[in-house]
């Protein structure tokens, strides 16, 4: 069998490895000749027809500490570019648009050449093992071998099913070296000026996480102009409220501007990946979903169902009570700072010692470190409770999730900065609260998310190269000790805390930004750090992720604009409390209040006349889909000629054939198709009436 | 040839007539010949393949005060059904599923018996002849035949070219005699209490109308409920702001409730019509579109082009312009009542006779009838003006079109409201002003609308029944009579001014609500005099138009979710300026201002989220629609094995064949594949490798 070859990937095993299987130490070995045959199998037989290999550990390695049950997974060549076809990826054609793939149109795409070596991408390459193995079906099977109270049901992946019953350990596919070496150096190794390199990104991840990365420089680069008009607010310590007025109009019409462009841009950047016209696949239960066996309304196949009426009353009747009395308990602990401080304040005033003016930092510290633990517990109740609410498909659960963790979050993190705008309507401590807040998150975020993983991923490598007796870790590895390395890493849990992290910061920029201009700057500091750290964790501290494909930032281009539709009532709002304001308007404070909240609406208005105006997707792309698409219709009515073409290709030869109308075709000239052969024969087709 | 027959159409000509073409009188004849030859082609040469016959006048009219040039276009059973699959009809499976019809697998759709005589509605029929008419292509001709001047370009319409160049004068359905005189009987004529027949309105005259009926009577039953409430309001003469405040909130919750539930009503109907799930046709240029010739970008060909960026320019520096000018001139027109209105005041108070007291309701009458010419001016001009921007496709162009009609039509409608409300704050005079405007534009609109043409069209009846010897209007007209009847009925211009009238019609109820309860009522009863008047005006007054497939409302959702947000800002500030209101605040009016300011935006609020949380397509619906989707992915598995099936019959034969991969086919039994004949044949199928 013929593969393809990734050059830095060692060649032990008798094929190139692309995807590690965990299975549980001690499975049934029953289940794993069985596990392993029905992934050997031709298509024909329900296989998956991939390449499977139990790892073989190096003698110097104790058998007895090490996991036995590790499989390394490849394809041939051939199946994977058959596999390209059933995922649906969308490839660049020779006439410049972007197609469906099909194998057998194969020679027709950029990039082709030869038997198609180096066509598909490492990560493409997995991430079709990965789909081929989870839609590896249970056929006649009623439940795992070896493990009578594990069911299969027909029809139903047989991956998902075991991944559920831990089984499955763990399934990831491999790091290329030679390849993440070259795109470090590229990406973060050297402090340069350039914008990060996407395509590589994507290469190397995925479309998803390169998205990721895609929007998180366009906000960057975004914010530089609100930064650079901020910075003159701190360096002349302007306090004059006029100009604080404008900087906020700025910021309004520039985050809605922004965020409309960055719906361009990603599509322009999805459309160049094949991702903006791929059609979704048919989404399969997502592996934790359970449920009594019944009919499943829309295959008609026999599975476990769970009825949505209880779901919902599970949602509404627990989750959403639960989520209410979170926040609730969160402004009460946002009170109980609060208290806290005034008392705090109280002593420090009464008698003034150096005791007590060191007091003065408890509370907040206090306070900052009672949010990150609420945080985190919220958490963890909100998977639990989204996980208990069985979700059949992966993508609602994510919805759920996102929904709970956002409205949490984001009450948890400026609720105490409404309150003392709002309520206490102190500006200077707002301004102080938003600057520390800003700083501590960004500082603590950073460590504990990308510098201690990687020193400590970067100690546990040092132990593995001493106990092989290599002394330099930039030595290479052997290929096992490289697979088990890579085992032991952290799992990559996706983009979501990544993106929560700009949700948030952009929340600090933009409610308060006519309080404190310089946030802007903050930020953009902020995100060139996150770039190399977020760069760095990727490449060094975690296992690689599967890529996945995407073509926007789906549930958060939402949350983002939510957030700006918010900025502008609090922006206008704080306006309207500023003193030069008040000044304007004397006599009457009712006609200031009625003038800025008509203000706020014609901001309002206009933000989504703008949105309206602005189209998603920029003309030529659109053109170039609408040509697809022509094209896609001018071929389904060649159809009835071409399928014939297909078939009957000798010459003088009569045929009666039925397809979507009745007709008749002689075919003139012409020999046998070969696979990539003539097409255009000369044939006479006639339509029986 | 074998055609549908419609039973109540007489059969004079050799087929049964469908559609009518009038071209000008004096069309030069090489014209005429080459048109109804391409008419009559085959498909294969380029035709329509459809058929035409020239209309034969009787005796006894005057051949030459009538047009000769009137021709009946039909179309054999056969080219119907195929052009059934050609438009992309949708139709109910033999399993209850809804699915594209295709003439191969015609046999296993509902409600197909024999030849399939019964199948397609005479709508469905015409529909199609129009489209196919439409799609006639022009092949080699540089010119109309006859016209040098008139050029073609290949592949371009040539019915648009010449209906554009006035060469066609018109082309018009038939009406169903028979069938008419049913729908009428369940519609209209017997007053009754029972929803409208739309499925009958649907068969008769398509989905797009038959959804204006439908929205019409949800409409209706919507406000009922508001109706109801309101009553009590006017009889017990309740001055109580409390009480309007209770019924402003009931008012804005439940005209959200009632956009959301209308869409899941109408994905219903369209789901059961078969537009939900039916695929866009490929827009062809709308007639009036010019330019210089060029390649069109997505299709390749040549074609007159028109840059977007000149279009932009027109749009945005003439259009816009002019619109913002209408409207200025507008509110100008607005503040000359008021002053007039002051003004006649002041004569009448200084030395009040009867004069005086007459002269009080002149303003009010000159403005009414001023605002009602303005609208109708604007509308020529917006119309000229759009038609000037030059838009490629239609459906822009009716964006633009409605866009320019709305915005003018609701400031003109609703500034002088606005202006009482706000400005003048006499809460009395607004409700008088609100009545007034309601009823007499209710009454005015079904009078000009429907009755007055309505009693024009029975007097041209009676003429032409007199001159062709029959006295009574109920006895039938020989047939080309008819058509000439039919011909001199004005054309339905589509249903943009019946839902702009129901438009207008939802801000006066839902605007003012609080100060005028009593509107839901009067709405009420307005409609369901419109249901009866446009029933009216559909079976008597107008030609049948096309009928047209339609999935939803389309921007009327838009405009009416728009309008139910101004609502939301209006009556909050209408209640927040009661007395009633500042009573609870006698302090200060500041925190009565905030506190209606936060209510509004908490209303705004749950809107949003009211509309993301409702599904727009009921859950069953999507269940169907997805198992659709879901058993066309299954079935494109299995085309491998399907097409192959359909194409080698004969046992034992051994075909290599080449589909999406390289495969062997063996059948091993089976005979020849009959038209809806076995498709389970034994056979083996085996990959190549």
């Amino acid at each position: 069998t013929l593969d393809m070859k990734f050059p830095s990937i060692p060649d032990k095993t008798p094929f190139t490895p692309l995807v590690v299987m965990e299975l549980a130490e001690d499975t049934n070995e029953e289940a794993v000749t069985w596990l392993t045959s029905r992934i050997k199998d031709t298509q024909q037989s329900g296989g998956a027809e991939l390449m499977i290999d139990r790892l073989t550990l190096d003698d110097n390695q104790d058998p007895k500490k090490e996991n036995q049950n590790i499989f390394i997974v490849g394809a041939s060549r051939e199946r994977l570019l058959v596999g390209a076809e059933d995922v649906g990826l969308v490839k660049e054609f020779n006439d410049g648009s972007m197609r469906g793939f099909t194998y057998a149109n194969r020679e027709n795409f950029k990039g082709f050449q030869g038997d198609g070596d180096n066509f598909l991408s490492m990560a493409e390459c997995q991430f079709i093992v990965k789909h081929e193995l989870d839609t590896l079906r249970a056929r006649g099977e009623t439940h795992v071998p070896g493990y009578p109270k594990i069911r299969l049901y027909p029809g139903k992946s047989v991956v998902r099913r075991i991944q559920s019953k831990g089984i499955l350990v763990q399934i990831f596919p491999l790091h290329d070296k030679e390849e993440l070496k070259r795109l470090s150096s590229m990406w973060y190794q050297n402090v340069q000026l350039s914008f990060q390199p996407l395509d590589d990104i994507r290469h190397y991840f995925g479309e998803s996480l390169a998205l990721y990365f895609g929007f998180l420089e366009y906000f960057t680069l975004a914010m530089v102009p609100m930064a650079l008009i901020g910075m003159p607010y701190y360096l002349f310590d302007w306090e004059d409220y006029d100009k604080y007025v404008l900087f906020a109009v700025f910021n309004l019409v520039w985050s809605t501007v922004f965020l409309e462009t960055w719906k361009r841009f990603s599509a322009s950047l999805a459309y160049s990946w094949g991702t903006l016209s791929r059609k979704k696949a048919f989404e399969e239960p997502r592996p934790g979903f359970h449920g009594v066996l019944g009919i499943n309304p829309v295959t008609g196949r026999q599975e476990p169902v769970y009825s949505s009426t209880k779901r919902q009353l599970r949602i509404y009747l627990v989750s959403v009570p639960f989520v209410l009395l979170c926040l609730y308990l969160s402004l009460c602990v946002m009170m109980v700072y609060f208290s806290a401080e005034g008392l705090v304040l109280g002593l420090h005033d009464e008698e003034p010692t150096f005791w007590t003016s060191l007091l003065l930092y408890v509370p907040s510290i206090i306070y900052a470190v009672v949010i990150e633990i609420m945080n985190r517990i919220y958490r963890y109740a909100a998977e639990f409770l989204t996980d208990w609410e069985n979700h059949r498909l992966e993508s609602s659960y994510q919805n759920h999730l996102t929904l709970k963790v956002l409205v949490f979050n984001f009450l948890n993190c400026f609720a105490s900065l409404f309150y003392i705008a709002f309520m206490m309507q102190d500006m200077q401590l707002l301004r102080q609260s938003l600057a520390t807040l800003l700083i501590t998150s960004q500082i603590l975020n950073q460590f504990v998310e990308a510098f201690l993983p990687f020193w400590l991923q970067k100690r546990r490598n040092k132990r593995v190269h001493r106990r092989s007796g290599k002394v330099s870790p930039d030595q290479e590895l052997p290929f096992d000790q490289q697979v088990m390395l890579e085992a032991d890493m952290s799992t990559y849990l996706g983009t979501f805390d990544d993106y929560l992290e700009l949700f948030l910061l952009f929340g600090y920029v933009s409610l308060f930004s006519c309080v404190y201009p310089l946030a802007a700057l903050l930020a953009v500091l902020n995100n060139v750090t996150e770039v190399y750290s977020d760069a760095l964790k990727m490449c060094r501290v975690f296992k690689r992720p599967f890529s996945e494909p995407g073509a926007d930032i789906g549930v958060w281009q939402l949350a983002f604009e939510s957030m700006s539709v918010i900025a502008v009532v609090t922006n206008c709002a704080l306006i309207g409390m500023s003193p030069q304001m008040k000044s304007y308007f004397p006599d009457s404070e009712t006609q200031l209040i009625l003038v800025v909240a008509t203000v706020e609406h014609v901001f309002l208005a206009f933000k989504f006349i703008l949105a309206f105006v602005i189209p998603d997707v920029p003309r030529h792309i659109q053109i170039k889909l609408a040509r697809v698409e022509f094209e896609s219709m001018e071929a389904l009515k060649k159809k009835v000629m071409y399928t014939v073409l297909r078939h009957f290709s000798r010459s003088g030869e009569k045929v009666n054939c039925w397809f979507s109308r009745p007709c008749m075709v002689l075919i003139k000239e012409g020999g046998t198709l070969g696979e990539g052969g003539q097409e255009h024969l000369s044939v006479e087709i006639s339509l029986l009436a």
